[in-house]
């Protein structure tokens, strides 16, 4: 008979001191000013998977690393060739990052473990918690490394990507901290979809939407899929600070003139109630060459954005491209796109949500379904074709900064569902 | 008796050939790559010191340098008593610049001087041309140095202003050059309004307006005042791309509502006949930290605004603060608009804009006014006192660039217009 919920809450909560103390001992060991650096394949990262292994292996769970270096922390089942159900996150954060963008949902894995270890349920199959590599693109300027190299679905190339610190290779990195690298070029993969009943991944908010709403955990309706062009180059002709309106070719109005028309149609998507986001991080006139008296000659942005549907993305890539050919002849600028990536929409499944949101409901948690335009290692899961689903969990600063502000009630909130759910599927 | 146009024409065409070697000349030694650099106070601007100095003793001109190392060639009248007549412009240049903007207003000079001495014109006062140092902005950071320090009005700190490709400062420059670095810091002055009777300084157009207008000359109609920040910073708040629209406090986007706010403003103003112009020449996100997929929290610009009347400047200036407060409210940023310079109107002398009008209509050339809004050395001469007025030459690509494209014909009706003013001047 699964437990019920007064034993689930009793179960979890009864960990909060243990918890607390196992974020503080990481981000003890990954301080770096302000906030943490656990930087990928690197020492910081490195620091986390041997603490966390540790930890697991202290709870008796079997711990083993793929090739990739990621870490799977397994509580074996009654029968262990039934498909698994798998948890987890990532361990490696941004530099001068929060401490709790990736560990919380790894840790958040081992609290629903040990609560299920601790209500003494036999789950009929393995339960997996794993801290995958790498998740953050800003290190090798890719994203998902870890579970793109499980799923061996690693872009062609990554391995020679060099880290944006260090100037070194993946490849090198990667063996550093005990990959088979051979391995993860020749493509093995160390997960299989077939093997994974389902996957579900707690991360913190990267956003106050829930702060906004007054609720602690939302069901994550889906990672977008995003179209980025990392290096677009606009135009027109330095020129002479005596030169008047209408003779000029100016990057910069022709820049600022995207970037407004950009944000217009972003206001008009929210109004009509359609998510997607559009950032342009990077954004400048050439170092070398602007000066107060000059007109600018050429600007350079970077351009992301995400949506949560194929047809939405499309649509959007269309507006870019029209913007940029009106904005083009209007300003005599030229726009060069340049390389473009993209990532597919990864929807959450349906029946995890549900189930996930039932397990909520048992435990008198209210959640809601929130669209959280981020990137995660649950889309590596959902392209894979494992039914997945992320949980959010409230939190006031934002992530990617040392100011990410997440209580530890919330947070347990979180990983009661994730006990909640987990006990059922185990058990049914 | 003043010579006739057809003798003042026949004198200044005569020198078609000679003028054309000597614009040679000087880009022979100075050239750069495609451009001209004549760094100011430094090789390339002494180079064209000594070859134009060599010339006007050739051309039997009393020449000399003053304190600050600008270069003065003097025709001597009758009564050398009297304020002299005054023509010249500067010799240095941008980096990869053109071979004309500053070296064809003091070749000007040297080219009426020498057909009033082919005319035998005897005049009644002094005749100078100069050639003035470090005009423009882009080495020091400081404009018109040269001029201003004839007049003693260089700026506080001016001589510890670093040039921007050595390091080294303007005061050790200076030195290098044979200047009197002591008698520049004591504020000597080598120019005194009241011994100057008027100035003209012919230069070419750093806009296509005369090629659009299919007119050679122009009379400048002033020099614009300005006010410039060169160090805006637009504060929001770095954030993860998961951030959505209604969190954001974007720094880009603020920066880009700025520009076209002000494009906007200066469309209005062009629509209502109101001259002015505003450059955005610099505008960054900040290197050590935007990213692909962070919104930005930091942006910087420059902004240099300009019109041709002070209270225009003023308007323009509360129409500046404005916009800056109003996207600051609605996009939730700050506007630092940091440090002010600002350089006075410095309109054209009507009487001498009227006189250079009758001289190019004696001599059969079309003129019209011109606002042009670049800064000049004239503005040093116009807001010491002395009576002054610009000649300005068709000119198809601009200046500060490789293209500027004079054409020696358009330069010897410019150069006809200046010797009949002189010739004129000098014999009433």
């Amino acid at each position: 008979m699964p437990p019920t919920a007064l034993e689930i809450r009793n179960a979890v909560m009864s960990q909060k001191l243990d918890v607390a103390a196992l974020f503080d001992a990481l981000r003890a060991g990954s301080r770096d000013g302000d906030g943490v650096t656990r930087d990928a394949y690197g020492r910081g990262e490195q620091f986390a998977h041997q603490l966390i292994a540790a930890h697991a292996s202290g709870m008796g769970l079997g711990t083993r690393r793929d090739h990739a270096a990621n870490l799977l922390m397994t509580l074996a089942g009654k029968n262990r060739n039934l498909p698994c159900l798998m948890t987890g996150s990532h361990l490696d954060s941004v530099a001068h990052g929060g401490n709790f963008d990736g560990a919380a949902g790894v840790i958040a894995g081992l609290v629903a473990i040990r609560s299920l270890q601790r209500l003494r349920l036999e789950p009929n199959c393995d339960i997996t918690a794993v801290a995958m590599r790498a998740e953050e693109s800003v290190w090798f300027q890719v994203s998902y490394i870890g579970s793109r190299s499980a799923f061996a679905a690693l872009p062609p190339g990554a391995l020679e990507a060099r880290r944006v610190d260090t100037g070194r290779t993946l490849a090198e990195h990667m063996s550093e901290c005990g990959a088979d690298v051979d391995a993860v070029r020749r493509g093995v993969a160390s997960l299989d979809a077939k093997t994974i009943r389902s996957f579900v991944e707690l991360h913190i908010e990267q956003a106050p939407q829930l702060m906004e709403a007054r609720i602690p955990i939302a069901i994550g309706t889906g990672v977008p899929g995003n179209f980025r062009y990392p290096q677009v180059r606009i135009i027109g002709e330095y020129a002479h600070v005596g030169l008047p309106r209408r003779f000029r070719r100016d990057a910069v109005v022709a820049a600022c003139d995207f970037a407004v028309g950009l944000d217009d149609i972003w206001r008009r998507n929210d109004a009509e109630g359609r998510p997607m986001a559009f950032t342009i991080g990077r954004f400048h006139t050439d170092p070398k060459e602007h000066a107060l008296t000059k007109v600018a000659g050429k600007l350079t942005l970077s351009l992301d954005v995400r949506a949560y549907d194929k047809a939405h993305l499309s649509e959007l890539e269309g507006a870019v491209s029209h913007l940029a050919r009106d904005i083009g002849q209007r300003r005599r600028v030229h726009f060069e796109l340049g390389a473009r990536t993209s990532a597919d929409v990864a929807p959450s499944h349906p029946e995890v949500c549900a189930k996930l949101t039932a397990a909520a409901k048992a435990l008198g948690i209210v959640t809601r379904p929130l669209a959280s335009p981020a990137s995660h290692d649950t889309a590596t899961f959902t392209l894979s074709g494992v039914p997945s689903a992320m949980l959010f969990v409230r939190n006031a600063n934002g992530s990617h900064n040392p100011h990410e502000a997440m209580e530890i009630d919330d947070f347990l909130e979180g990983a009661a569902v994730l006990t909640a759910w987990l006990a059922a599927e185990a058990t049914s």
